[in-house]
């Protein structure tokens, strides 16, 4: 397998990034002889997050990273040793320092689309154990992806698609990566950039900033500017004292709102024209609070807005009304920590080994996992809107434009013909045997076909408050499966 | 500066991980020839979180090992050049390629303190630009590990000492390192360890597991051991055949509980006896529910029982009642994700420039900072109960035991007199110049302090709900000092 570029890709996730009991599992499944059974596991969420009908799928391009780079290096291997058993057979882990994943395959959704409860995000098949060891890293790196990218595409969706919207909570992310992560992936989710430098430089995500209050507090208005001199912006021209400019403006300014021309503070006042020199071409005011109405001054009107503070999906949506003068909006923590819900809660199953199905029986129906290595379908009507999602089998033929199907649909107790317009398979083989099949599409382009897909969803499902569930249906031949499996289980 | 060693803490938390607002302000600095000049800033919070009255201090240690590493690397300032504006002198770049924390110094609560709003949990000085730059990820460091370790000391508290609690949260982790740093901190803050064998490998957390559901899954029933034979555990005698055991055990057990011999499920059973095999010595069965009292079998509770699943503040207090049976509980979602409140919120203001106090004017009260160069003390009564702490200036003369005090408590419109019985400072110099002048304690040994000082807090201030607030005061000199900068500045 080819060795990943990154260095910063390796050293976000590794191997050792893993639940102690995915170790001694692969050590239980060695011993029972098992290491190199095919298997397959399933990683899917059971409820859409924040309440909402819908998740967009992210994470994938972190994972083909991981699994490219997935090998235990000598101090890993020893680091098991000395927390396993003191007699586990040295055999075992010459095992683990030949694992690679060269016998994996992965089929998901392609970054950005639209994902409904119980159908993979991601199916990855491969030795037993090799497979099972993968569970904690790649569900770290599915989950919260896909629940900042959703939190964003929420977000957005309030906003609409004329404010500009720029992640800055890197100070407020779940430790350093949670931030390198946050920022990716709001992007993704169709914010338009981020504060965050690193997810600049490492993921191409557009960066953007200007200054914050300890720049204004860090003058006291006694400093003397080296060069308070500025080139009038068209090349041509003499240069300009811009600190004496402002002296003089600000007496007029002050004569004309009647304030005293001791009000407005020199510090602050002494910062903004530092700042001036320093970025002439993209001066930005600080203020704590603003109201251009105050003084009716009418060019202030158009002087473009950018606010943050504390902004959630409700000050967010008074901030989009119609005729608010915001042009940018930051945000920080609601965005990056997803408050409402902090995690979206996947879960990596088993559904498949030896080539037999398998299913986890549990007395919580919430629980139950379905069970056989599956094909995911999207069904549209004619108008090319979303109708359902259908699993079924991956042995069954796909699902035919203009023949009717029977589904069950997810807890549901009756069956349902549908006759769709147009289908979609939904999972895409990406990585087969190690080897990466095609490349993955920017983050740009997933970011393009997060927004269509959203599009195509009906205004009902993709409602943000108490929306109409999406359905994901089953296959006969998957409901029967199921059916048979649960009456070989225990009651 | 020494070179770090870990080669994770340079990739963890890079100078570029950050927002570009500190580069476009260290430019502003640069340009304004203010770049050296000696500034300090503090990072404390406002609020503690979850509704309590106290927060534990965190992330010093990451913070040490990232200022150590601290150095711009030829792409970071290629990058950096690519987003700043096209005429930016080259000069500018020079510098920043040949920036480290040499000139930073840094005093702070030790690791494990308890820690109150107002009250620095950092202070760092030194030449304007650079304690600039460090802002974000100074944030990104402590907010998220003090968050996390205040949270794992409120599951403590309600656990109560003897309960086992085992962090098991990477999965739903806000990133990869979102996952070790809340293994690494919920440790510190009370846990007796996790299951992320990477916060073992790295931090030295204990690490613990056994066994997750699809290894049940996997197993059909139609497997046959390699090798069925176990030795007993003294070592001596012969050995058993534990399969052909299980199920000579199996009739008889379900003869007295009067089940039907096909009642359980075979691939459990399968599951359990290759599980036993592998782990002789520690094994541990895997129930999706249990009841010990169901079947009337004395000695089964006597079994020690683990358990986990969606555990919170709530259902942690049922499970720690007197008399359950439960001996260790493992947490993952409400221990790493902190749902109850994400982000801690903390904030780096400047307090001086150039020597001289810096304050943030501001017309939201709270958001007003405390100007100046700053020492904290906490002061404790005759029994060493914790009365409050002091804020005053880093000239005054530390607080005398025994000596009445007047002070100004935040928030109060009053002065008031203590005298304390003990008298003792609170932030530490742990960088001076660039240079460690202590070790840090060891993580266990932060996780020994925080349980020490949480025991002096009383109980009033330590209850978690509707806590009484712990007061946190300013001498007069700090007051006056206030008094002054806010009659200068706007109303």
């Amino acid at each position: 397998m080819a060795a990943e570029q990154d260095p910063e890709g390796r050293a976000a996730a590794r191997p050792l990034l893993t639940d102690l009991y995915q170790a001694t599992m692969a050590l239980g499944y060695w011993r029972a002889g098992r290491a190199q059974e095919a298997a397959e596991f399933e990683l899917f969420f059971r409820r859409c997050p924040f309440g909402g009908a819908f998740a967009l799928a992210a994470g994938l391009r972190d994972c083909v990273r991981f699994l490219r780079a997935f090998r235990l290096r000598d101090a890993d291997v020893q680091f098991l040793a000395s927390v396993l058993p003191p007699d586990t057979e040295p055999a075992f882990f010459e095992h683990l320092r030949a694992l690679d994943c060269s016998g994996v395959t992965v089929r998901a959704l392609p970054e950005g689309s639209l994902a409904f409860p119980g159908v993979p995000l991601l199916q990855v098949s491969g030795p037993l154990l090799v497979v099972q060891l993968l569970e904690t890293p790649l569900l770290c790196l599915v989950s919260y992806a896909s629940l900042i990218a959703t939190n964003a595409a929420r977000l957005r969706l309030i906003a609409g698609p004329e404010k500009r919207l720029l992640e800055m909570g890197l100070r407020r992310a779940q430790g350093p990566d949670g931030g390198l992560t946050a920022s990716t992936y709001s992007y993704l989710g169709g914010f338009d950039g981020s504060s965050n430098v690193l997810a600049g430089q490492l993921r191409g995500v557009p960066v953007a900033g200007t200054l914050a209050h300890s720049f204004v507090t860090s003058f006291s208005g006694a400093e003397v500017p080296p060069d308070p001199m500025l080139a009038p912006a068209a090349g041509q021209g003499p240069r300009v004292d811009l600190a004496a400019c402002v002296e003089v403006w600000l007496e007029r300014v002050c004569a004309h709102l009647g304030l005293g021309a001791q009000e407005p503070h020199p510090g602050e006042r002494a910062a903004f024209v530092a700042y001036a020199l320093a970025f002439p071409r993209a001066f930005q005011g600080l203020l704590d609070t603003y109201s251009v109405r105050r003084f009716q001054v009418p060019w202030l009107a158009s002087v473009p807005i950018a606010v943050s503070n504390n902004i959630d999906e409700e000050e967010l949506a008074r901030l989009a009304q119609k005729g608010s003068e915001v042009d940018l909006i930051g945000i920080g923590t609601s965005v990056v920590t997803c408050p409402r819900q902090p995690s979206l809660g996947c879960v990596y199953k088993l559904v498949a080994v030896g080539g037999q199905p398998r299913m986890k029986l549990t007395e919580d129906p919430e629980k139950q996992t379905l069970p056989g290595s599956k094909a995911a379908f999207r069904l549209l009507g004619a108008d090319g809107s979303l109708l359902l999602d259908v699993l079924q089998l991956a042995e069954e033929p796909p699902p035919q434009a203009g023949q009717e199907l029977r589904l069950w649909p997810r807890g549901a107790r009756e069956s349902c013909t549908v006759r769709p317009a147009h289908v979609e398979p939904l999972l895409r083989l990406w990585v087969q045997q190690g080897q990466l099949c095609e490349p993955l599409p920017s983050l740009a382009e997933s970011r393009a076909f997060a927004q269509l897909s959203l599009s195509r969803l009906s205004p009902a499902h993709r409602r943000l408050e108490q929306p109409e569930q999406y359905q994901v249906a089953l296959s006969e031949k998957l409901q029967a499966l199921v059916n048979r499996l649960r009456a070989l289980g225990p009651q």
